[in-house]
């Protein structure tokens, strides 16, 4: 066989087959055009020839980190408003001197795309130091077409510029705009009419999401918005059942979308239809540690009804200002309580499946040469540390990115 | 003046003073002889020569970040166990399969002095690139004098080879040997008479270190120790009320230790004595977190009684293997509800003074050019994020750390 790149003396965590972790001991993984071209034990490696030869000295690989959900393009961030809070001030203050999601929408609107490139790629980077190679972002701070299809813009340009994956999504229905005050059907309607044709036509997203609460949007609007997204050949993704049971699950069920995210008030009738549609649980633990949620996701419900979980940054500057991976693993143990395999997987095989891919997320042959080199003894050390710099290197299609 | 080094286009959250942070904008900072030889605005800078100049692009300046107390050099580490008890494993079975605190220790014995200093020195690279440039580190997982001065050495050795001020402690109660089972006081009076002497006459630590719990030691038997430790000319801190109210807070502030650590559940004897002591509450939101602790320390009630707060990783094998003190800050504010700015002085000026130490952890002329510049628009924002890589530089003593 004839390799461009062959890695030796590591471990291989596969996140595929019977065994934990899918683990290849004493492992060796051939590269030919981007993808994976041959995997199993070193002692079983057939006659080759590689381009590169490179030996891990004993580290574990396993498939590249996937953030499956993002708000990553925004302008300015909300630093001030943290601190005004931590420093007594209320909701109701913050929203009058300007704060909250509309005061990320302005700056959003205000900043070049240039500007936003910038930013996006500046957090892609700290992604990156945890071995991501794919990640999810979404628009939704624009709440009008120019914007939201200039952030969907400078969200692939990122991807570009940091060597990324970027899968994008437009996050249609998000917060009203103020000029739509008290009138969310007639905002429903021109986001319907008006942004996502563009946004289809201009094939800037891979899906469209919505965020189905009462202090949000409802879930008949969003079904159709997702209607109308479909007919467009759109997949669809929900922020479902983060304050409320809303019934965004059955929504989300419902419309066979790729994901159901956060879920931590999801009740047993939104369960059982996730469980029926193969929908994935997409958590994020950054959100429930930022917001001192106490409700946890029903993990073990999820746990024995066999509903894929899958874990993300979702880092935004309102709710969850993380740009770790490796700090989401940590609190989705700690806090969740989920094992650590559970959460490798929530950031390989599930992540992919939750963005509808099916060539990433596992080390098999054929896949996505995306791979992450650790310097660690076990793959539950990717979980069990906070703020430990674990990465050795990765490689996006072959070729190396750290 | 003559400066080594000169740096400018920078504003400065020097912690001291009256204004929040002690901010000076569009401040100049010189550095001579390893120390801050001028601060203040840019326009008031007086005459001078410089051997280097750094502009530092609109960046923020702060005192390099002071982790005060940490458990940073340990064989092994327990992530298998961490794994195990996700799982389903319980205290019993894991103690049972040779886990917990006592496996840290056999672990630590087995370690050649040499590979100590290489683990710990990976921790202080990754606190490193945090802007920390001063560490404490406590041993206390050798239980016996060879290992306990070992780990001592260690320490400071690690320091000397990553470039950072390493303050070391000896934790002389923290854990009962195997072989001094239900004889504490035994094991106490081995400690005062044999270690002890040992470790104060290789003058390998600046202080010791007790752990004052109804699983662990008595406030009666720290006492004892702490008078011992005293009579050397060594000065104390104490693992305090963190499951427990135990008399530990009372303790501390009777030896007028320099801090006391943890106080979850300290009570209002306690904090009384603290606050009449000068004794600095170090607080501890990564073993919060990692313990699911839900009973919070006062803050409320430590800062109406003016008490130092500081902050520090505890990074240890069993309970915090954090090694991020921007993790810290965060956790600090999102779980205690510190403001950034008391966060920030937990980080620094308070963290110094629970070290002893009056030449670090704030920007003033005379004290040593410990220094990390952030690429920030505002202090708040070291606190705000997770996992973003924020540092621009670090210098230790005028020199370049990072
Ligand atoms: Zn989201
Ligand atoms: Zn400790």
């Amino acid at each position: 066989m004839r390799f461009d790149l062959l890695l030796t003396d590591c471990h291989a965590a596969t996140m595929q087959g019977d065994a934990p972790y899918g683990v290849i001991e004493n492992a060796a993984i051939g590269v030919a055009g981007g993808r994976i071209a041959w995997i199993g034990a070193a002692a079983d490696l057939p006659a080759h020839e590689a381009t590169e030869t490179e030996s891990l000295g004993g580290r574990w690989v396993t498939p590249g980190l996937i953030d499956c959900h993002t708000h990553l393009v925004f302008g300015g961030n909300r630093s001030a408003e943290f601190e005004a809070r931590l420093k007594g001030a209320t909701y109701q203050e913050i929203a009058a001197a300007g704060g909250g999601i509309l005061s990320s929408v302005r700056m959003t609107r205000e900043a070049s795309e240039e500007a936003l490139i910038a930013a996006t790629s500046k957090r892609l980077r700290a992604l990156k130091r945890d071995g991501v190679t794919t990640v999810e972002i979404k628009s939704g701070y624009g709440l009008d077409a120019d914007t939201e299809t200039k952030m969907l813009r400078a969200a692939r340009a990122a991807g570009t510029s940091e060597g990324v994956a970027v899968v994008t999504t437009y996050l249609g229905l998000h917060a009203l705009p103020a000029a739509y005050k008290e009138r969310p059907d007639a905002y429903v309607d021109h986001v319907i009419d008006t942004i996502l044709p563009r946004v289809a036509a201009e094939r800037l997203a891979n899906a469209v999401d919505a965020y189905v609460e009462p202090i949000a949007f409802s879930a008949e609007q969003a079904d159709r918005f997702f209607a109308a997204a479909e007919a467009l050949g759109l997949k669809t993704k929900l922020h479902a059942e983060q304050f409320s049971d809303s019934g965004g699950a059955q929504l989300a069920a419902r419309r066979q979308s790729l994901s159901a995210d956060h879920l931590e008030y999801v009740g047993e009738e939104g369960l059982a239809a996730l469980a029926k549609s193969g929908t994935v649980a997409v958590l994020l633990p950054g959100a429930f540690l930022a917001l001192r949620e106490t409700q946890l996701p029903p993990i073990d419900r999820l746990r024995a009804l066999g509903i894929p979980m899958a874990l993300a940054t979702d880092c935004n500057p309102g709710t969850s200002p993380v740009t770790s991976m490796l700090a989401v693993l940590n609190l989705a143990c700690v806090l969740f309580r989920m094992t650590p395999e559970e959460a490798l997987a929530g950031a390989t095989v599930n992540g992919a499946r939750a963005l509808g891919l099916t060539d990433r997320g596992t080390l098999a042959v054929g896949q996505r040469a995306d791979l992450a080199a650790w310097d660690v003894e076990r793959p539950a050390e990717l979980t069990y540390w906070l703020g430990a710099p674990l990465l050795h290197r990765s490689y996006a299609g072959g070729k190396a990115l750290i």
